[in-house]
């Protein structure tokens, strides 16, 4: 298709790109701190972005219809804001409080502001959430809105944005333009490659992409290749624009030791040369936005229940991640926005199940959990679906820096991580979880589900669903009696007492594998006359509070507890953390203390000390102090 | 260079092939789990390597000039150990014990075993690690000896294996060579790519290799391509071996819903038809193994120490980030196997200070943190180095994965993570450290320091790079007062008593930039009358339980925290866990309770409620309890 950019479109995106330019080195100079010559690389991109190749409403920043922009290389933050003042969605004069603690123009992007979807700053996140947002535009919402992610070279030697290009290559989505800023210049050195473009193109092409190489400058040749990647059909396009750091900033473009440097005294002098190369004569006020098609249907993410209640026998041994596919499935019966991704692990999840719903509404990401969880993270974008994301609770290790990520960008996503603890057995530590619950209570705002059954754990499926923030539910592999009626109500940060009687000595608290643990420890325990209560606390995050110094004083003071978890940061810690404003209550935590290994699952549970008979063991010291 | 391969050697090298297959199908129905379909396609590639072109010593499976093989799918342990087992370092009929609570033999492979240098098992990583590996034969060792790396399709899909590939390729590591088992199975579905090794050859390629495509069950173009990778220069060498999952066993090769499952009551009929085709009069005793050439150097990485102490003086203002490079570098002078690696932030950690001593001994691993962890633990191995890795601490967080493996792997590395907590001030909540202690505190064996001045960091420095397992050093970004003699002796585990009255009210326990302002609280509770002692404790893993204790006690039991992290896993969790067991005591725990947002530092300091004046509000309401 050829195009044609007419000269003053040209013109005006020239000299567009050269406020944008001026603005950041204006806002960062202001902030005394900031990336003035990583924004002057990528100015050309976002001007014609912003101004002729996007169609959004600037009346709406999220509107469900409109293009999105993912700006991956966070710390160019000043141009973003600048382009969006550019348009005319606030004064260009609020980009001098860039940084200010009273200003949601912070030093890397955050939803705190109306026009960010996700938070980035961390490299190399970008792309795996633009490929989520235009999955689900491509697939779900059926619309017209496309999806732009802008990359620095720097960040693509990050693994994530390699599983994100197989993922947009594999599910040929053409509706996703991925844009590399190849500037040369890391923070300390060269980038790897450098200029090397053909490079870039091999790869990029290898992995599935139409790759378009152009001067980054170039605002006639950046616009063709728009134009060729919205009218490319079957495969995603990647523009590969060849630039310079600190561009048209004279001593300073294309050289080292300017990263992350505002230009200070020099800035004026900058200042003016940018301005005396641009054209006259073209405009200066609000620069034209393109209109989207308002094809994207209205959703509801709001309506989230399991189709029928959980329908279990009391005593009847089910496995809570079994129990989970069950609940994911109808979840997936009561909403169509319900979504499952997962990372090949799907008949061990049981993930799978939602597959008979609707084999639409599964994503497969194959082994790149790092991916995994950023799609997750797009695909819930604006509200757009409910994702819940499994693999073994271990390998949610790997996207730690993405869940991080996830609560500053208040994503709204259900994490499920299967195969916990020690309670696995054979298969030995590599694939033993028992480190997610610190890491998955160490995320601001998250909720932290450990349901010790089939029923709490249909709920806490359900629960999840509606909690904002990012939400851990954490399954066992080994099958579990159930314990609740079908009918129990349960909600986050409410426990239940499942065992007690009067005049008891202790109480222990247990989770998963080892509340049943605790319940038959209780009955050795009673053998020796000693009686032992025993609390389920549901979610470990929050945990209940009142229901543990409750308690903890009925029995004196004495509470015992035992994860299936390593002892840092896990149940132990949370609920010694939560009582340890209580004078006269002393916490004893049993858990994993050492590197485990294969074995039979009961046998391993009591060799790592936190079996019944372990439990029983250690409730009979706790009682003699 | 024209290979050929003698037809006996062929036959016996088929045949040691099907021992191996045989060998996996056994043990794993012995054990009841495991993955014999996984070991079938690489048992030519194994046999090949073990048999003919890998040079060892089968006395010394980790002799240093011996050839390193990785199986980076370690879920095909099983016929790693056969390989070993045929190869004559144990017993054959050993491996009916396989994944037995008292055997070393577990489900995947880790360093309990005399012939593993690191555990896998969670996909993906262990290319990463034979890079590590690679690169100290290159470069440190100048040696003979070749790193091999078994890579499974299914895991390619993981971004660190791009992250290492394109590591590989960057420095030309023509002493490594990768081999792609293709069989085209996941374990719910087919691989994404499949038997498109056409894709596979043009991104190894594109990533830097000599690739070569081969039929992965045919022996003499293995050793040929084997052959070809050895005497290729100047860029490393990928073998992609086209299998099957399950070869040679009838009605399962290349069928889905196998992976994972012994076989059975199929295992005898299966057996049987493999035998049928081995060929008769090929010998079935120990295989010929080719001798290394003994051409690495002894090195001695026991004698790790500070060139010079610390030279400070007292009240000085110095960043612990850069108290860091100064040790490192001193470090570096004294013991020629310290190393540094940075994923391009070494002018902000200041690992960039090893380069005066000797830029060699800086490994550049660019933005690719995963990559990054990998190869440190690779070039630890066997002893050949001491390494320093470092990032911003926030940034770990991507490695997460590789530590919790590392720790499994037995590996002896220091992360030193800068950038802590909300003090970076500016940067935002995506540069901010505030997890990280949650997370190394919870990888076992970990220790974990948090120096809070210039003097310290410099200890620390010395003592993580003599301690075993992973350490972790978090350093903070702002300058801080030295508020330690360069004569002041330090040990993990070991706190101070910075400040202390007779009749203290109760004690603070602050670390990093919180110790400095738990020091001006307490010279503010000093004008309204409260007393409060002031405890570094230096290391927060191992935290000193009888320090506390005995100040907790003295203080009437109240206990006081202050961090710059996240309430969850941190300095406080440590220090209420470690005081859970003593009645009479409280702990208070003041934290980042939020996510934080840009501003300057000391002004978030008190607005996330951890300055000074923060501190002495708790503190007051604290003494009235």
């Amino acid at each position: 298709m050829a195009v044609t950019v007419d000269d003053k479109t040209v013109a005006e995106l020239r000299n567009l790109a050269d406020r944008l330019r001026i603005d950041s080195i204006r806002a960062t100079n202001a902030s005394k701190s900031g990336h003035p010559t990583s924004c002057a690389s990528m100015a050309e991109i976002m001007s014609c972005l912003f101004f002729r190749v996007m169609k959004y409403k600037l009346s709406e920043p999220r509107d469900k219809s409109s293009d999105r922009f993912i700006l991956s290389k966070g710390h160019a933050a000043p141009i973003l804001y600048s382009a969006w003042a550019e348009a005319g969605l606030f004064p260009v004069e609020d980009l001098m409080n860039l940084r200010k603690l009273d200003s949601d123009l912070e030093g890397h992007p955050t939803p705190r502001l109306n026009f960010v979807d996700v938070a980035t700053g961390s490299l190399g996140q970008g792309l795996s959430v633009a490929c989520g947002m235009a999955y689900v535009g491509k697939n779900y919402d059926k619309a017209s809105y496309r999806t732009y992610c802008l990359i620095g070279d720097g960040e693509s030697a990050e693994g994530s944005i390699w599983e994100a290009l197989h993922f947009a290559g594999h599910y040929r989505l053409d509706n996703l333009c991925a844009i590399f800023d190849i500037n040369r210049l890391g923070q300390s050195e060269p980038t790897s490659l450098q200029h090397n473009m053909e490079v870039y193109r091999k790869r990029l092409e290898a992995f599935g992409f139409h790759a378009i190489v152009v001067d980054g400058h170039d605002v006639e040749e950046l616009c063709k290749a728009f134009d060729e990647a919205s009218s490319t059909l079957g495969k995603p396009t990647a523009i590969l624009a060849k630039t310079y750091k600190g561009y048209k900033f004279p001593t300073i473009s294309d050289e080292l030791d300017w990263h992350g440097k505002p230009l200070g005294a020099k800035a004026d002098e900058v200042i003016q040369a940018i301005e005396q190369q641009m054209q006259p004569g073209t405009s200066t006020g609000a620069p034209h936005i393109a209109e989207p098609v308002n094809d994207a249907p209205d959703v509801n993410i709001d309506d989230v229940r399991l189709s029928a209640p959980p329908a279990y026998k009391m005593g009847e041994m089910v496995a809570t991640r079994l129990a989970y596919g069950t609940a994911l499935a109808k979840l997936a019966e009561h909403n169509p926005r319900v979504i499952a991704l997962d990372g090949d692990t799907k008949n061990s999840t049981y993930s799978d199940k939602i597959k008979k719903v609707s084999a639409e509404r599964y994503i497969e990401c194959f082994i790149a959990e790092q991916n995994l969880v950023g799609v997750a993270i797009g695909a819930g974008c604006r509200g757009r679906t409910i994702p819940y994301v499994s693999t073994f609770a271990a390998f949610f290790t790997r996207a730690f820096d993405q869940l991080r990520m996830g609560a500053i960008s208040q994503t709204n996503i259900t994490c499920v991580g299967s195969h916990a603890g020690v309670s696995i057995g054979e298969d030995g530590p590599s694939q033993m979880a028992l480190e997610d619950l610190a890491m998955f209570r160490a995320i601001p705002g998250s909720t932290v589900f450990y349901p010790s059954d089939a029923v709490s754990c249909e709920r806490a499926a359900e629960i999840a669903g509606k909690t904002k923030g990012i939400c851990f539910i954490r399954t066992s592999r080994p099958n579990t009696a159930v314990i609740y009626d079908n009918e129990q109500v349960f909600s986050a940060g409410k426990g239940h007492v499942v065992r007690s009687h009067d005049g008891d000595d202790l109480v222990i608290v247990g989770a998963g594998v080892t509340l049943h643990e605790a319940l038959k420890a209780s009955d050795m325990l009673m053998e020796s006359g000693i009686k032992a209560a025993v609390i389920d606390p549901f979610t470990i995050k929050p945990i209940d509070h009142d229901l543990l110094v409750k308690e903890a004083t009925r029995c004196h003071g004495r509470v015992l507890t035992v994860e299936d978890h390593y002892p840092e940061g896990g149940l132990g810690e949370a609920v010694a953390s939560t009582l340890a404003e209580q004078r006269n209550v002393i916490v004893k935590i049993l858990a994993v203390r050492e590197v485990p290994r294969s074995g039979p699952p009961e046998v391993l549970l009591e060799h790592f000390g936190i079996g019944a008979k372990a439990i029983a063991e250690a409730a009979k010291k706790l009682v003699a102090l």
